[in-house]
């Protein structure tokens, strides 16, 4: 029995494989195995996710599973019980666990304590069904492996999703090139904890670039340089500036981001052909303004039914 | 494939093809067809109502689908997301949706942009499954069809429960007195809108009473006096006088209505034998008295009960 | 068809029959029959708790139920409209209910009305479930019937699980000693209720302790002497100082309880063996320490556990 806590705990082998299972459960979405039937799964949700609750409870039942949804009003994961007991209790009672909360340490906990295969569904630290949703999305669309291309993350690169993404660049051997200001950039113990190693940056880097280089072959650039980093880019990738729980810090992210947006003119550094993703909801506007969304909304809506097939491929591979 | 976003969309056929189907789920709810198998179908309810709920849930369950519920705690339709988006998304992973909200024109964006199979479980301008149920209940319970019969409708006039009555009048052909104050009378548009031509109201009408003439048949009247909209009617029907979300005009409200009450004596007025219908729930005492209640209380709950009956044959109409 | 609306209104053969078909349930959890397939049952819970919604939901459906569960946020009993409209349409829709809510009346008021199976899973009165749940537990931990036994609970008496543990007592033939500062020790008329006679506490029992007999060979002691309560005892039961909706008398219960606590000195006291169980959430360090609640572990989780199994099992008792 395996869990998804973190891309940070996968090896290249462990991606590979959930990412080479996910094809067939997209094409065969009427008619592939049950392998959950006569289980009981629980959605654990601190956090509210529309797109994330939907995919995981069709998913899930598509799998055989019957669902427990778990909002906040019902369950606060850490709050007036310790984590171990909720954990203890509830992996007495259902089959496994899908996760949204805030600290990471309490998926670890309650993955650890429930004996149960848990999912990591969005925590501060990580997104790991997101990424390996978009990876999935980006070899399908484009018709080639991820290894050797390069993705261009646009928006504030302090966070979850970009986190994940380091992470699998790491192991999955791309370039990902982080375009934020520098307060907006990830930690160095996060890019060390991926087993990067500082380097020079391209020769044509801004000077302000900051390169690591993972034994992969992956690398990650972080620059405040936008057009610099677009540039032949095969996907330019946003999400939103403000997210959930960070509504106090609103005006002033708006300010600082203002400009890391994708649009026509940042479109045309890309590469002929790029590819343009959002994991939604998208503020038309602020990251991405309204023609690219719509030029791009087949990408985009592909991209969220993908959170759907990918995440049954994630449970597959756990349970095998 | 249909959907079920009015009574103003629908026509006679229409009507009469969903009332058709109706009986056959009431006799064999057990073992009636599970046409829905392997489908997962959302309930999206930016308003709460346990009636609606929980007979849509059990409908569709009972129709083979799995039901994921999304309340406003969850999802807010045409909040922080464009409509069109979130459709897209949730068509692509769910099979069709039940929706209960504010403004018409999001339910009609949702089935657009969706593509899938879409349910107006009440909107501000219409509650089409309520009214088909009432319909279906009066036959049933009559024993005659509703067409060329007299319904009193008693109370706010000017909301979606009568809008869907006007609807149904005017394509199923019988005659609709709506006993309301002035203020509390359906807006002129809507009856232009359902195909009316206004026209002299009956010789023994109020000088008030103004009438309203459809191609089926069909009539209405809008009149202030309560006692003469009764006077040989075959259905007395009340909803609440102030809905979900206009507590702020409760007291307003309820001296304006005061007086448009279903008692003893208003029943007199009616034919022997007339039926005495509440959409639920009711508030003994305002626009019905606890006496006719309690002595109309089968009719009252089997009504309820159709609700379920009903929304199985709209689903069973719309995918055929 | 029966309810289990509280052991008040159960026999010892009720209890018995109940208690002897749980150790079939939990043997055979994936094969056990599907007695409730083809139904739909709703949960209404005006207090949440996510112990007792997923030890239901987990185990309606593993008998072949679907659940539909009401929040307060969907429902409120008795608030609106009255309870046995609610009943009289939900009992026409689903075909059982397990409600948690404040009144008992209220749960006797659906029961009547709706005419469909009931089950208390907690009410102000009583926690039916839980105390059949504890005593399958002790029997089966402890390899001997509950009758003749000695169970001691510590902590405020005057509530819903000590009514429960009175009941069975007085049903079972066990003694229960009630140790709580007087403020908190069961109402005397609920002692009569429960058949009880008084008498003469032990002989060398603390002189404040009052004593009552039941037929059944039962025995209550009340009194505030937690160490003499604890006396070779066979369990030591403990619940959390401040249930859900009494936060605001917390200081004081903290303050009035203090020194009420299950730890190793008291456990001492009991018989070479003792359990020690706890309905959960625990807070360490006021009604059980630490040290204690972890030696205690495997019986607490066991005991939670049950839950499922025991619910299983009354839902089988009431259908058959």
């Amino acid at each position: 029995m395996k869990n998804l806590l973190s891309l940070e705990a996968l090896t290249r082998a462990d991606m590979e494989s959930i990412l080479s299972r996910i094809a067939a459960f997209k094409r065969n979405r009427k008619t592939h195995p049950r392998p959950l039937s006569g289980q009981t799964w629980a959605l654990i949700f601190s956090k509210s996710s529309t797109r994330t609750r939907v995919s995981f409870e069709v998913g899930l039942r598509e799998l055989g599973a019957e669902v427990i949804f778990l909002s906040s009003a019902e369950i606060q994961l850490g709050r007036g019980e310790p984590v171990r007991d909720t954990a203890q209790v509830l992996g007495r009672m259902v089959h496994g666990a899908v996760i949204r909360t805030f600290a990471q340490a309490d998926v670890e906990a309650f993955a650890r304590f429930s004996g149960i295969p848990t999912i990591n569904a969005l925590t501060d630290d990580e997104h790991p069904c997101q990424i390996l949703t978009d990876i999935f999305t980006f070899e399908e669309l484009s018709g080639v492996p991820i290894k050797g291309r390069r993705v261009t993350f646009v928006g504030d690169a302090a966070c979850n999703v970009p986190a994940s993404w380091i992470f699998a660049a790491a192991r999955l051997g791309f370039e990902l090139r982080l375009a934020a200001p520098a307060a907006y950039q990830p930690a160095r113990s996060l890019l060390e904890r991926a087993g990067g190693i500082q380097g020079p940056a391209d020769p044509g880097a801004p000077a302000e670039a900051s390169g690591w280089y993972f034994p992969s072959g992956g690398r990650v650039v972080c620059t405040a340089d936008l057009n610099w980093a677009a540039t032949d880019s095969d996907l330019l990738y946003t999400d939103v500036w403000v997210s959930m729980g960070k509504e106090a810090e609103a005006a002033q992210r708006v300010q600082d981001l203002s400009g890391y947006q994708i649009n026509a003119a940042l479109v045309s550094r890309a590469r002929q052909g790029a590819l343009v993703m959002h994991c939604l909801p998208a503020y038309r506007g602020k990251e991405i303004d309204e023609a690219t969304l719509e030029a791009h909304s087949s990408t985009i809506f592909t991209q969220a039914e993908n959170r759907l097939h990918t995440q049954k491929a994630i449970v597959d591979w756990m349970i095998s």
